[in-house]
């Protein structure tokens, strides 16, 4: 029972909507929107928020809840035009700014609206200048120090002071942070990669720096520095996403928990490890007196530590510090190949066995076999295993979306 | 001072027996019972009843009481015989069921006593249908999945689906459970085999029979089949005997929890194990993310589960997930024999280690210290160290007898 | 405004020094010694007393209330002496005894005072006989199982019964425990090293001592052994110097807790080690359950326990029991030489890193992170770090003081 609706009804809705989204208003939203109500954002939106939403329910979850969460911004209709076949068609601009950064937003919007016969909203088409979301949420301070992108479910983590061979800054420290709290906040992220710019993954803490920042006192420069930098480490134990990294040429220092942070590490020939708190006369940092003795074992963690002894490539691959080493020239290539291919697994199966493997060393025997039939009750209720177990009487290789 | 009996008294004195045993009745079997008492049970009875027992508290904790314990029964006896130098042959049926598996118990019995000049019984001979006893145990449900034999000390598991390649379905997974409870309750076992028939170990769990079983919903199906396969292995780990694994063709999937459950594994060339959850979306079960990292590193681990690359058995011995390597056609026969070498050693320093070992991990160094003086102090008094002390002293080998 | 003091005033501040050292009277100490007081004690004195101590409160820290904490003694001046420059010399016996051997204190001294114009003392330069404070502190029970000296900072522990491989009685054990607890005391230790004279570092218990002194029961024998046994390796595995073993020979039994108590082991090749346990019946001591899984994995160990498999030096290296494997004759020259080495490094870094990869294994990487963090700062406000961040940027090789 369709009945025509005037342009004046459509804009008084549309104004309605933009009204419940400024204030939340869910039953509002219930009352304007169909039950088959199918949203589309835009491809390009940070943290997950981009593409096809089916139901009000997603369409809130997944996008205008998520905007609320990171921006304090609201869209502001400008125009409103039908279309020949009674599509609404409403321009404008999301205004506000980003709550963590503080950066501003200013991104202009299209909204295609369609309705049903009792007026209610069935779709809504966004397009919006996605860059300028981003661009907000990194705020004034642009990252200096990182190359950081997300692209096909893979957050790509690039360290790049190449001329310093990736020395790590206080600023450096704290962009880590940054981009870990970011890929930790996208629900788009299903795989993660560590690499670096230049002739080296990093030499570790930047001694240069401390000279000149510790005037201080060296406590007070380290309690700025590595703040952030273990932050940074412990919210990427714990994201939902297997984590790959790249190594090459010197990995040294606290810049070896960027290979510790890693599942899975692939590295160059010739890359070389070396522990160098000895050398400098400090403790160590970077998590390696928690995941080295784990990792290689307490009798080469302690030569590794004490005497600064380099760790080859090999040495790394025998003892279970690396997955593999490839010609340096095939490291970025293979290490993305990787990244992708898991971030096209079970990503759900592939956050809890992280989460187990994470929890194994502080559970009994008794706890940890809990946690795997918990985990397995969990898993086994995706779409990801159920479609897996098809396939498998099918003798078809399974597809997973991450859920 | 010998007195001549009456056929008359000695048949009263054996329905007192009778009465007394039905009843758990100490007093009365202390008059009944002469102090230098022997008795000597059937040796294929369930349980580690069989054998001989010294003094009337042996043959109360090792035989009746244990019988009390497992089974709701009583003997009846139907005749009373005397023979030519004086002893009683009584025969008669045990009658009842198994406590926990509800199995009808009817065994026929012999017993023949003797008695000295005071009318005690110093001596009783017990034959009896043994096979009926173990029926008992078993119950309506016999094992299907699983061939479980107790021998000379060895408990032997042989996953037994070899069409499936012993595909764990929800009766292997209760039976397996059911079998490591009877280890438990047995203090006749001193050494474990587990092994499967056909060609493979184990695939891991049966995913045709998930698709058949998952109509009540995938959880509730695994935790149906997980729940009693991780209490066996939590049971496994407790008890007082070393466990061998015999490995072959592949071992994938939960089924790897046979390996990690064992304390030495031998497997045959040509063995893999393949992680498998990955590809069907699970996160593991098994006790996997428990035991692989710490037998094979967190590195190593990490890449088995999440891109279930599988571990050659080659890999498998330099990571030191398995002891030995043997040639095919010789695994049975090297996993027997290893297993009987291990059930002719020092039961209790066995049992002590293996505490040891497993609370390792959740011990500090100070506490582990401490726990290792007690287990020295506890197995320093056992007959097997003297014995050994002494067999040193006089450059003999040492025998052990378990305790 | 320099006043001639006379040889009386002189005299009768030296008393006064005497009689405030005796009460322990620091405000006395304060008025008796100028702000610029150097004092100089004889190099061989025990416990890191010996050597400049710059400023009363390093002289009371380092020498005087390190005397009280140690020995119940007094300095006794018996003749006064001026030089010609002015100085005062004054010439006695220090008596008493040392606090935990009761071992008895008679030291003859020499100590040259120098004045300032105000009277107060600016110099002391002590002599006295240093032989007499170790064997003071040795008391009447001197070592006679293990040979114990600290020289330019390491301690070396050589086990001495060669005739007997260096086999454990309970002698070894207590005096084990006396040469832990000195070097626990000892400030001026800045490494340990650990080896055995004769064919093997140790073949671990001494089985005829147990069979000779096991009529008390061997429980209790076990509880007098291994006590101090255990104590002197948990009281290793907290001082905040790094340790070296040097293992050859048969290193078997317990006496494996020598190799597990090394931060870093220098083997010679031939060496074997033994678990032994299963041999004898006992379920092991010396700390191998807490390290051995954690050292070469729980497979390996578990065949090690069960099955007393000796593992070979080129396995040990391989699978990271030890670190390097040398030439049997070089074997003590390297030993020796690494220690060395380390008792030139930043000893206050090794310490740091001994607790923290020591517990590493308690925490989980969240509390792990911050233990690092704390650890850094600590380091980076010492002198040794301080001076290697400079000679970093001025490409120099550091040198460390230990502090």
């Amino acid at each position: 029972m369709s009945v025509e609706l005037t342009r004046d009804t459509k804009v008084a809705t549309a104004e309605r909507l933009y009204q419940a989204l400024a204030k939340g208003d869910v039953d509002a939203l219930n009352q304007l929107l169909a039950a088959d109500f199918v949203g589309h954002a835009a491809q390009g939106l940070p943290l997950g928020m981009g593409g096809t939403h089916v139901g009000p329910d997603a369409m809130r979850a997944k996008l205008w809840w998520r905007i609320g969460e990171h921006f304090k911004a609201r869209a502001v209709a400008e125009d409103f035009q039908t279309l020949e076949d009674g599509r609404l068609v409403v321009t404008g601009t999301y205004r506000g700014s980003a709550r963590r950064s503080g950066g501003e937003l200013e991104a202009a919007f299209v909204h295609i609206l369609s309705f049903d016969g009792d007026g209610r909203i069935v779709s809504l088409n966004q397009l919006t200048d996605t860059a300028a979301w981003h661009a907000a949420l990194e705020g004034d301070g642009r990252l200096q120090t990182i190359d950081f992108r997300v692209e096909d479910g893979v957050a790509t983590i690039c360290l790049n002071r190449p001329a310093q061979r990736n020395a790590i800054n206080l600023r450096m420290a704290q962009e880590f942070l940054e981009v870990a709290r970011r890929i930790a906040a996208d629900p788009s992220v299903r795989a993660v990669l560590i690499s670096g710019s230049g002739p080296a993954l990093t030499v570790g803490g930047d001694i240069s720096y401390f000279l000149e920042g510790g005037g201080e006192g060296y406590d007070r420069l380290f309690e700025r520095m590595i703040w952030p930098f273990h932050e940074a480490f412990d919210i990427l134990s714990r994201i939902e996403a297997p984590i790959v990294a790249a190594a090459h040429g010197a990995v040294a220092g606290g810049g070896m928990g960027f290979v510790y942070a890693a599942d899975l590490v692939i590295a160059a020939t010739g890359t070389r490890f070396v522990p160098a708190f000895a050398a400098i006369g400090l403790s160590g940092d970077g998590g390696g007196t928690y995941h080295l003795p784990r990792l290689i074992g307490p009798r080469r963690a302690a030569q590794a530590y004490l005497r600064n002894t380099p760790i080859s490539v090999e040495e790394a691959l025998e003892w279970g510090l690396v997955n593999e080493i490839v010609p340096a020239d095939e490291l970025h290539a293979r290490a993305a190949a990787l990244a992708r291919e898991l971030a096209e697994g079970p990503t759900v199966a592939f956050a809890t066995m992280r989460a187990l493997l994470r929890e194994s060393w502080g559970n009994d025997l008794t706890g940890q076999l809990a946690a795997e039939l918990r985990g397995t009750k969990k898993t086994g209720i995706t779409r990801d295993a159920a479609g897996a177990f098809t396939a498998f009487a099918e003798k078809r290789t399974p597809t997973f979306e991450g859920r």
